[in-house]
């Protein structure tokens, strides 16, 4: 290439970088729209407001990310089923905590064909109504215990507050839940302890930080003992966000759906549940947390397409680096996920179609690189080019994603917790970020604090953290420390 | 083993046979019921009827089958997406040929929360009203034809006639639906070549005999121009099953939803296009074919566990089967998907368990094998045992499990063949099978055979047949023959 046009290329790049520095501060949800629209990952324009339809490639995204959840439950023992989209009103009806929290937020099926149905339906807004009935029938003994399962299936919620592809939709398309049921509290206390460890593998994956909180009582999932949440933050929209939900029911459902065993010793005993729940909402925050101005940036596990092959053609050359780019492509395939794009367009259009479905990594093959015996290659997380031996290449590409998916980890991290302040005081609230606050533990605090700092408490850290000083509220010592931000 | 143990073993088998060889044929609707209860695929019990909850089993061989599917589409370039479930009415009023031809079997949704929709929204029969207002924006030019997507998803029908797990139910978990767009009718004739090779390649893997009949015009897709049907033959019901459908539209559809491409010349025109769908009905079809008296028969290729491994344990030398067979086990699992039952329970038990569930191959070891350097096989489908050398062992299961699949395929085949009665005049009429039968090809004739016969008509042979003769009803010559059955 001369190096007119490597200069112009330079400055092309710094231009769409200035320009773009801006654009996801400066409107994250415009912003969040546009790239998921330029990545092609769903179609917006479904006529119902709140449910997508998704096109190729995110659902390359989303059937991959579920392969790992598919793994991790294998790993541990978990069985796959698969239970009805529809939930009789009569069993939905029975457990009251349970029903408050969805009642205004359901889909009811009234008629079949042109008749009213005798017993109404509801869309499963998630399926512990659907399952508890079979459950009673499949847990007799102590043997059956633990009983572990899970699915991944549409679920549907009738949000009336403003929708937000994967973030808030009416229909969640990869709703994956776990149910569990236990000889007692303390087997049930080991499966949450499994699904942190399941959390933090998938996290990994998705190169995604988080907080384990322990959410406040006011703000569990209706009918839980407790519920654990891993929190992620979005610096570019100043808020955080639940990826997932581990739910610790003690014996509340298994009473009312009379899910019960008989133990050891010939006692009739009811069993203690867990659920464990994720959904598209981790892909909501992959776009959200490592995009930038170009558009989304996957993390190369999570990436369908991990590595673009794109021949620069040259005149007189295109058959020569064709051939070339061909035989590289049927070597790299065979070690990574990769594509060659050899549509007949020019490479301009064809980079930045690439860099904004976020592909990882850029391999460019022209006269130069055969000429001089390498490839060049350049990340879409850095826009870092440089070139590599052609011999060693594969090898040297396998690693980059290895050290690309490190990076944005790391990364992704490392701006989470610049954005967590802990304050002593109510004047200290900075306008943005996390605050980390002393918390006495009582309601009353807690729900003044909300108000006050006008943030959602996001709860007490699961595991703990070393602390001593007063609640932001009473002023009272505690050892205990309350995480509150805005949320998605 | 003892010749005393032996000979009880055989006994006790011929008077399962002889006892169970009435069963299926006996009372085909209770066999299906307990053949698929007995197998674990799925639990009836769900509290909603004609909802089957699929169990792990079950899930697994769907899955397999779904994964065939998945190859075929990409071998032929179909790209899969993934639409909502809901489609509002009003898209779904626009064609009315379709609508009268679902308005009986939809469920609508009707409230979301506690409030009347503004809009009412209908569970999916199929997707052609959810997916063609998309279409009309994603198909532009020529360059974007064909248009090729599909999807494997739930869909729903309201049945007020008896359900039947797999065959007719109300919610169908594994449809598969693919939908394409043409330029021009010839196009899309040459989509429906493209469909029957996939259905061949697919039938197959299943093990599935069947006819391709061009259903009749009034028994056609509603809003189709023509439909295409692979049907099998269920002899032990004496009944046809229909197992997937392709369906030419024309440009019936693309009119109504105004999906249009500018040609080469720059004119607008409207696009033909074809749809084609099967679901587990098809695992309904290889329950019924292929089962017997034991209950189900897994052809391999559809079997998610192939070879069942079980340790014979005699006193004193448990520790040694038990190494051996584990030894043996690792070798195997490379080769085939297999399973290696240790549970602490007598072998009988485990071989009738695993024959209900349809393991096409069983393998015992114990101290006589050992012993002996050799393995015991014992076949599913035909109940026949046979030592095979240890060393060759792993290379003898995969041709077996291959002949197994080969056999199946033929003796269905042959069955279905058998069942096939060509007649000349009405009092030819068997009781039983698939009627062959000169057409004029009018339809007042169809209609009163289909009476006369007191059987449906299926069609005409897609590729049509040799045939010169006389229409059965008006007995005008004619070279085209229908076929005429009783279905499910």
């Amino acid at each position: 290439m001369c190096l007119g046009l490597k200069l112009t290329k330079l400055l092309l790049r710094a231009w769409i970088i200035v320009y773009s520095l801006m654009e996801k501060q400066r409107d994250f949800s415009e912003w969040y729209i546009q790239s998921i629209d330029n990545a092609g990952m769903v179609d917006k324009r479904y006529p119902i407001k709140g449910m997508n339809v998704w096109t190729p490639y995110g659902l390359r995204i989303a059937r991959l990310m579920n392969s790992y959840m598919r793994e991790e439950m294998s790993r541990t023992h978990h069985e796959e089923v698969l239970f009805p989209v529809l939930v009789p009103e009569d069993q939905f009806l029975k457990e009251a905590d349970h029903i408050k929290g969805f009642e205004e937020n359901v889909y009811w099926v009234t008629h079949g064909g042109l008749k009213p149905l005798d017993v109404r339906l509801l869309l499963r807004p998630t399926s512990e109504t659907a399952m508890y009935s079979l459950f009673s029938l499949w847990v007799r003994s102590h043997t059956d215990l633990p009983l572990k399962v899970y699915q991944i299936v549409s679920v549907f919620r009738y949000e009336t507050r403003q929708t937000r592809t994967f973030l808030r939709v009416r229909e969640l398309s990869f709703f994956f839940e776990s149910h569990t049921c236990h000889v007692d509290q303390e087997d049930a206390e080991r499966q949450i302890e499994e699904d942190l460890k399941i959390w933090k593998n998938l996290a990994h994956k998705f190169a995604l930080p988080y907080l384990l909180n322990k959410r406040p009582d006011w703000d569990k999932f209706p009918g839980a003992h407790y519920s654990v949440v891993p929190d992620t933050y979005v610096a570019a929209a100043g808020r955080a966000l639940q990826m997932a939900s581990m739910h610790h029911y003690r014996d509340n459902f298994s009473k009312v759906y009379d899910i019960t065993f008989e133990d050891s010793e010939g006692q009739r005993r009811n069993v203690h549940q867990t659920t464990y729940g994720m959904s598209e909402r981790i892909l909501g925050a992959i776009v959200a947390i490592h995009g930038d101005d170009l558009g989304i940036v996957l993390p190369p596990d999570v990436a369908p397409i991990q590595v673009v092959i794109i021949p620069i053609l040259a005149k007189g050359q295109k058959a020569r680096v064709t051939k070339e780019a061909r035989a590289f492509y049927r070597e790299l395939a065979e070690a990574v996920r990769s594509e060659l794009d050899s549509r007949n367009m020019r490479p301009g259009p064809k980079f930045y179609e690439w860099e904004r479905k976020g592909v990882p990594l850029r391999v460019e093959i022209g006269v130069e690189e055969i000429e001089g015996g390498h490839i060049t290659l350049c990340r879409r997380d850095t826009g870092r080019r440089r070139r590599v031996k052609r011999e060693v290449a594969v090898e040297r590409i396998v690693s980059a994603l290895r050290r690309i998916q490190a990076d944005m980890e790391a990364r992704a991290h490392r701006e989470m917790k610049e954005n967590i302040h802990t304050i002593g005081a109510y004047d200290e609230t900075p306008s943005k970020g996390i605050i980390r606050a002393g918390w006495c533990g009582r309601e009353s605090c807690g729900l003044r604090m909300e108000e006050r700092l006008d943030r959602g408490l996001l709860g007490t850290p699961f595991f703990g953290e070393d602390f001593k000083g007063h609640c932001l509220e009473c002023g009272e010592e505690t050892t205990m420390v309350a995480y509150a931000a805005r949320s998605f």
